[in-house]
């Protein structure tokens, strides 16, 4: 009976400390989780990341401007990955949350690095910005804009900046 | 009397109206009220659209990767609008704007053309992302993203790409 009181209050405790997070705490998990399988590859745990359907919208680092909707965006996530050799390093440099109780944005700079599949080693620093919403009280983000600055003189990506 | 009466019901109706903009409205809006500024190259009036002090990180098209706070952000503004020769044509194409009460996204396509100061004639479509808090009543604009994709093969920036 003791053991069962004591696994009765850590459930309470655990849903709690669920009911008490605040949302900037939950968006930093979300983010955390989207890492993890960025990491690995695995393109069904980043993309439980995202709204499903219609209602993402992506402005990513690859043409064309915008990608419309889950399943477009899903296709951009495996071309990348297939680019790699072996997983992905990833650091989040500055991650500023901003949120609110069912809407919120961040702001970081990632550092992506590993293998190509032809052997070559990449690095790259880029800009990140993602729109999130809770929906049926999970977040999801709607809104992913990936990039990095222009070099006008000479049409350039710049592809090796460093914060 | 009856004009008095007539005044005080406009002013009256006037101040509802105000009270009850929704905030996507009250974004709109502020939008709306940055484009007018940044085609005739007013700065003070594009930074009036801006949150004041470090609360500003952008992250812009010209390099560095970010750009932190009201100052620095405004000599990009300034820098940008001495390439062009007379005012910046500017279209916004599908602006999305996801809004709760004091927090908001927004994410649109925007032209931008004009006449550079050598006599070139220049056009380019980018993708803005924007975020913005409602603070002591005023919305104002806490961060942006502004980008082309990249074409990995060439290096190149795809500053000609059309939506």
């Amino acid at each position: 009976m003791k053991i069962k009181t004591l696994v009765g209050c850590l459930l309470l405790s655990l849903s709690a400390v669920q009911c008490w997070a605040s949302p900037e705490a939950e968006v930093r998990a979300l983010v955390a989780r989207w890492g993890q399988a960025f990491k690995i590859k695995n393109v069904e745990q980043v993309m439980a990341c995202y709204a499903p359907g219609s209602a993402v919208r992506a402005f990513d680092i690859v043409p064309p401007l915008e990608c419309s909707g889950h399943d477009a965006y899903r296709k951009n996530y495996e071309q990348f990955f297939a680019m790699y050799r072996g997983p992905i390093e990833l650091e989040l440099r500055d991650l500023q949350v901003i949120a609110s109780a069912d809407l919120a944005f961040i702001t970081v700079l990632e550092r992506m690095a590993g293998t190509l599949t032809d052997g070559q080693k990449s690095e790259m620093w880029v800009r990140v910005t993602s729109g999130l919403r809770k929906m049926e009280g999970r977040w999801l983000i709607v809104h992913d804009h990936v990039s990095v600055p222009v070099d006008f003189a000479s049409g350039k990506a710049l592809l090796e900046l460093k914060p």
